[in-house]
């Protein structure tokens, strides 16, 4: 079994953006926006975004605010023109009040991809935000590094970047992650098996969604490649009893998802996806100030 | 004590909004999306919206869909130039994907004002959608149910429909109805403590938030007015003796939030606020027909 370690997949991703942050012509600043009340968590992504934006040449501007004043720096951010990309850290409030959040980060400073702008160009597999093609929409960071780590896993027939023929299981539905991967992976030719507590849907090639009566033992005996992110310790561990002989094996939950057996029938295995999320915040950073800050001319973007 | 039937304190809005409704010179239609699977309590909604209807002379459209052509169906109906409202009934998936599709209604024709762009403008503050202030900006249904029935009940200084001095405490901060609730309070002179699972929040005269350490016992000791929605069996009933003497006291929750006793103390009970609900949302239907669909002129609206 081969393991991936993600920061090393990363190196690549990395090395390009710092070549392209020097193309830029200015220093790109990115505001990372962070509650002082911050969960661990929080705190440990704003440190690898820090981190990852000295490695690539990106000035990071960590912003610890008090919760309730989160909106009014994202306005502040949003305004400023020497800030070109903004991140906010969440867990905030709730589920419903973050959402209502991240809708106020500008989708043209929006790097996480996570602005319902971005989420609709997604759902409708428009790849582009203008009619000549030449500026890419914004994917969300941690879909889009588990792509990338599918990539460097050799599952994309490399004759045509496409997953064609592969069944796919995935353990998370969030709007965050697994929905949204569920539905660029089958914009990309793959059938995924997308799973939560509420039950199963199938996203089939080229993105129709329809209702699913496999369980997961039948759907983890037809996956090619298994994804989970379960953010619970009640989810029975998956083991590599029930997993397809040569499966590719990702965990992006911060809890251990696989049993430690996996690697007698997995052909990957990817245990964490963090640092790659990373290098796709950077990356889009750059992409947002291609598409729309680098130049005067008109953006395509209408608010 | 005094107890408010809201179906009898919806007649006065349900006589106007049929009057307006005769006045606008074409039939006016209302879609309702209502999921095949939907819970129960949808179901009950979507049928107090056609008896509503039936009652103002609007012509109720109920279009049962499965929940995955949900989208589709939003996407239609706010295609249609005869659609003049567009009511969905919720919950169709998880909190987070029943919020992207909150998002798809059309602001213009979003008769619960559940869209982002609505919150927005309530957050705000910004009364008006237009700069010469003859088109207003739409309050979402529960809410504003809520500040009409608190009107009924003799809350707000007639001479200047104001709220100042009053302090009130609600139980709920949902997206959908706590936290709205407690900023047009605010908004409107109110000191509101808003409580939650994740603690205490204060909304300041104006509508200024700030963290607040008051617990329940010394916020129920303060306030003129209590309003519960905890839909759990968990929260421990409000009883006379927690309440300040002459208290308004309402609960929109599907449970019981207050103790028989309640009367024992509070000037007014109101106990259910679901038929002022419904009047509130087809007066909004009213609204949005006369602001962005009466005549061919502009209308204030960016999308």
């Amino acid at each position: 079994m081969r393991l991936i370690d993600p920061s090393e997949a990363a190196k690549a991703f990395r090395a390009e953006t710092s070549r392209r942050v020097a193309q830029c012509g200015q220093p790109l600043t990115l505001a990372g926006l962070l509650a002082r009340d911050a969960a661990p968590a929080a705190v440990t992504y704003a440190n690898y975004t820090r981190v990852g934006c000295e490695a690539v040449g990106i000035q990071f501007d960590l912003r610890r605010v008090d919760r309730l004043s989160v909106e009014a720096a994202i306005d502040q951010a949003n305004a400023e023109p020497l800030t070109h990309g903004v991140i906010v850290y969440y867990p905030i409030f709730s589920v419903e009040h973050d959402r209502y959040i991240k809708d106020l980060v500008d989708p043209r400073k929006d790097i996480e991809g996570l602005n319902t702008y971005w989420a609709r160009k997604l759902y409708h597999n428009e790849r582009f935000v203008d009619a000549a093609k030449t500026k890419k929409s914004i994917l969300p960071c941690t879909p889009l590094a588990i792509v990338k780590l599918l990539e460097a896993a050799g599952c994309f027939d490399p004759s045509n970047r496409s997953l064609t023929g592969k069944t796919i299981a995935i353990f998370n539905r969030s709007e965050v992650v697994g929905r949204p991967l569920a539905n660029m992976l089958a914009n990309d030719g793959a059938t995924v098996y997308s799973f939560d507590i509420d039950g199963a849907l199938a996203f089939r090639p080229g993105g129709v969604v329809t209702s699913c009566s496999l369980g997961r033992r039948e759907a983890l005996q037809d996956a090619d490649v298994v994804i989970t992110g379960v953010p619970s310790r009640d989810f029975p561990l998956i083991t590599s009893k029930e997993i397809k002989a040569g499966a590719v094996c990702v965990n992006f939950s911060t809890l251990k998802n696989f049993a430690d057996n996996i690697g007698e029938r997995a052909s990957v295995y990817i245990p964490r996806v963090g640092p790659m999320t990373v290098a796709m915040a950077l990356r889009n950073t750059v992409r947002l100030y291609q598409n729309y800050q680098a130049r005067a001319e008109s953006t395509g973007f209408h608010s």
